[in-house]
This record gives structure tokens, sequence and C-alpha cells, in this order.
């Protein structure tokens, strides 16, 4: 997962790097279109990812504004797997839904380009403990990694707020599935109980429903919550 | 096939069900940009996939504005591979090409969300095929699958119409290549006889070829015919 | 390496074309999002491939505004690679910085389309390779081939231009790390001396450093030196 895009060569520098210690590692991508250096987008799909593969994974996720700084970079594991990443709060999400563990990775090659750690130091790292190297030796010390104010809501409290929009317009809360009961609002909307699914409304008419990451969602079927309902992340959500 | 995007984890998602069930199998991306819930522009892509990949390919195909709704899905047998759909005419172009046969797909998980079909029901029974699962165990009676009042034209008849258009702007239209010969116009656009190759006319100028998907296109050399001659899906085509 | 697009089937169709005669091969995307028929684009992003992957691999590139005229294929050979593309100077940019080796794909199939040489002949040319075919039973002479008036600056004279922008609005010139040094100018900018990251400027703030293709890159910390400059390819570069 990088906020590289598809255009330049970048995305194919990072899987390079990983097949020349690894040939035989799988290689999959998460996304390429991270909005550039949004680090909070990107904690969000990380997440996703890890709730998504199975166990043994190894994540290489790159939003990293502070390349060519001091930052850190981590070596974490959540859900069974591994998640290489800078340690500038992309692991927050993550941290939140998992037990995890976080270490820095102290593994360096002789030569590292200061401008490109995705391809000189995550993805080599990530291929070394694909072709079976252990943890222990690419990664040292356990730290408390940095993290987002962020947060998931308190059911009972009934109010959370819009964490991420996607490229359709569904717009995902804070507020997990669990517990959760009654009319919900987002701003001056009042979308009435939570459904079951889209096809419990009219096309067009917008609803609130568990999405598939098991936190409340705010949609419009066929079509755009964040455009219909003039949605942004921030919003408060309460269920009443 | 999906009209995902490549923005969030949604294709990702997918591809981990499979790989948890499926952990050999070899996942290609055919597009994940069909314009969003475009039915009828994913017919002929996936028509165009299915007459592309090998014996035993499984395809996975999501366009599905009725997910949530009791719309069934399909495990539809084509030019020897499998392809997994919801029913609701995208399987069409598919079925006018190549001898098909269409199941109901009748297996589903001890859990799956209302609105991701896909990652829940799709991907996991293209893994379990993958993995050597007889169909008979998925799917149950044959039926006759939702379609699109789309046909492929008679040449003799000499009358066709553009059925889709592709990024660079050609325009492939349902009169197949055999037995077909004239002078072709479409609008108000003479475009001469058949031609063979791009080469033949200068840049910038319009002309009708036999495509690559053995149907006749309408295409501009090193430019867009959809632009340059106004076209539009629908548009009839004389061959005279 | 396409200039394809994601939208429509042509790449995976290129992929089944591979896995048809090839069916154990990797297949990796460098991008396809080369703008269309930019071939001068397509060198830059060509060479940074050769220079990110493994001895062995098989690249196939196709940016190719020829096709359907008769203008040649090239099987090259570069660090320790093998390269399929057409003869219109798409390779340059590689021969500038590798030994090379070019010869005529002589290979042909039975059947080729005039319009998708990419799917008919290149893709399964590469399969063949890929398969343990030895090169000489596809591609015959050696060649010279046709190669774009681009070079390598001499990093002594101190004067080079911009060859590349990625996405990011970085400007990758033409002069090699090696010997570089002195304050940079570019346009009507000075950008100071050549620095070692983008952590030595503040966010914002325009700065010249070696990037990670060990050229000379113009670029912006946390923004766009295309955007805030006013650059273009073209642009003349001085070192002083």
């Amino acid at each position: 997962m990088t906020d590289f895009g598809l255009r330049d060569h970048y995305v194919a520098a990072m899987k390079g790097a990983v097949l020349g210690r690894c040939p035989i590692a799988r290689l999959i991508d998460i996304t390429h279109y991270i909005p550039p250096q949004d680090v909070l987008a990107g904690t969000f799909v990380l997440e996703r990812a890890v709730a998504s593969f199975p166990a043994g994974t190894i994540h290489v996720a790159v939003v990293d504004p502070g390349v060519g700084t001091p930052r850190p970079l981590l070596l974490v594991e959540a859900n069974h797997q591994h998640i290489l990443c800078p340690d500038n709060g992309l692991i927050t999400w993550t941290w939140r839904r998992y037990t995890c563990r976080a270490r820095l990775l102290s593994w360096r090659p002789a030569r590292a380009s200061a401008t490109f750690h995705g391809r000189d130091i995550l993805a080599p790292a990530a291929a070394m403990l694909a072709a079976g190297e252990p943890p222990d030796t690419l990664a040292g010390e356990g730290v408390g990694p940095r993290l987002f104010d962020l947060h998931l809501a308190d059911p009972h409290s009934g109010r959370g707020q819009i964490i991420h929009i996607d490229h359709f317009g569904n717009c995902t809360t804070n507020l997990p599935a669990h517990g959760l009961a009654g009319n919900v609002r987002v701003r001056d909307h009042d979308l009435g109980p939570i459904r079951h699914t889209y096809g419990d409304v009219t096309p067009g008419q917008p609803l609130a429903l568990i999405g598939s990451s098991d936190l409340l969602e705010i949609a419009v079927r066929d079509g755009s919550a964040e455009r219909v309902l003039g949605l942004a992340v921030g919003d408060e959500v309460r269920v009443e």
C-alpha cells in the first residue's frame, strides 16, 4: 500500500526489490492511490488490508512524507501478520482494532537512497521476512508507535464521527456495530433506523447500515452519500 | 473484474478472501474501472476476458448494483472457463459469443455481509473451485440467465451499432468480421472501405477496420474516433 | 509496461496470452499509464524497470503508435534481462545507461491481428522465452535500434536538462550524480547546493538532490516542483 500512484515506476521498483531477494514471494497490491502524503486516509485502508489477508501475510505500507528525515521505521505484528511502515501514525487504526506489538526496524542495507526507503529498506526487509529470516534479526526493541488521536467510539454513547469516505461516497464512522441501535442523524439529515442492506431503501435514498468493516456506514443507494448529503471526514454522527 | 476502482481496499479484500482458501491461486486483474454500476459496459469487457484466458480460468465479475437485494448469483461455464457473477445481464455478451451453461450459485458462507458479496460469496466460491472443489457442490440447477436485448448483427444486413467505446476512443460495433464488405458509414461520416490496419490511412484520419475482437471497429489513426467523429454507444453503423 | 490504461481489457488480454503459453510465468505490471503514444516518457520508465528487476526478467514494453505499419519489433538484452518492444526509440534510455544488444524479433504467430501486436506477438514471444525457448529461435540478426537524440549530460559541463517529470512533480535531469557539485539553477530559480534529502529544506521549499535513479532531480519538499517552479521537460539545468 502506497501513495505512489500507478503512473510512475516506483511501485514496480519496490516489487523488483522484493523479487531480487525472494523470487517466490507473492505480490498483492492493496492500493497505490492513497492521496499523496495522506497518512490519515492510509491508516484506515491499512487496517482493512490487515483484516482481509491470511496469517503470515507481510504488509509494506508507504505513506511517508517524512522520508529523508530521521523518523523511525516499524515492524508491527497484528492479526498474525507483519506490517512494515514508517512510524508516523499510519499504524493507528490497526492498533485500535487488533492487539499489536511494534518494534523498531533496525535492519538497513549497505547502501540506501535518501528518498526511496520503500524500495531500499522496507521492500527488502519484507522480502527477507518472506524468505524466512526471523523478525528478531531485523527488528530491535519494542516501542510505542506514534498514534493519531483517533478511537473507536463507544456505541452506548451514540456519538461518533465519519472517519473515512470511499470512492463510491460511502462514509464509514468509528461506531462499532455491536450494541448499536436507534435512529441515525448526521448534519441535518435523519436517516431513520439502521438498515440491513441497500435494498431496504429506494434508489437515491440515504441510509445507515453496518458496513463490511463492522462499523456504522452512511450511504445512498445507487449514489454517493458524500455528495448527496454533503458529508466530510470529521462530521459527527449520532444514534439516538 | 469489478467496478470498485483502485482507490479503496475492496479489490484487495477480495484477493485476501481467495488466498485464505486457496493460497496457491494466481490472481489476475482484468479491470476495476468498469464505470460504477455500468453492467452494460461490463458485459463487453467480461467477454473479452473470457476470450483471452486459458481453459480452466475462473473469472469473478462484480458489477452489482443489486447487492443487498435478492438477485441470484450465477456460475457459468463458457470457453472451458468458469465465471462467477450476479444474474443481472453481465453475462450477456459472453452468452452471445460462446456456448454457455449457467447454474445458480447455491453455496453461501456461514456469515456474509449484506453489502459485499464479492468478498464474502463470489471470491470464496472462486477459491473453492480453484482448490479443486467440484462445481456441483457449489451450484445447483441450470437456469436461463437474465440477458440484455443485445445481439451480434447479421453481417449480410449491413446494419449494426456501436456497442462499446474504449479509453482510446475506438468504437466497437456488433458487426462480426466474417462476410463483411463494403463502404462504412456512421452518422454523416463516410469512412470508405474496411481497412486492414491503422497504417492504411494518414494520422488523424478516421477508418473502419476489423478490431482485435473480430468485430468491425471505428477508429481514428493516432486519435479518438469517439471525439473526432462525435460517436456514442448505440449509434447505427452501416456497411453498404 | 504499456500506454493502454487500466479501463479496458487490453492489459488482461496480454496476460492471458502469456499464461496460455507459460502458465507458471510471473506477471508484474510496471505501469500502464504511460501517456498514450508518448514513447519519450516510456523510455525513462522502461530504463527504471530494467534497473529494478533481477537477472532473467523479461520486459514487454508497448508504446506503439506505429502498430499496423511495417516498423520492426526488437528483442534487446540489457542488465541480464530481455526486453521486447517496438523499434521506435522506446529502448533509448536503457541503451544509454546499459551495455545492450538488440536483435530483430523474427518470430511471428500463425495468425496476428493488425492492431494488437502486444497480445499477438510480444506477449507470446515473452512467454516462449519464459518457458525456456532460446532467444536465437525468436530473434535474428543484430541491429542498431532507432534511438532518440537524448544523452546523459557530461557532469563536468554542468549543463543538462529536465528529461522526465513524475506524478509527484519531481523533475529528473540527465545529469549523472558522479562528479556533480555546485549551485543548481533552473529557469530563474537558484536552488542552492545539491542537498542530501528532502529533510534538508523546509516544507514548500525547492531543492536539488540526487534522486533514486542516481541522476540530479529538482523537487519541492511536500510539493510539486513542476507546478511551484513552472518546469517542463526540456528545461535547461545548470550546476555552477
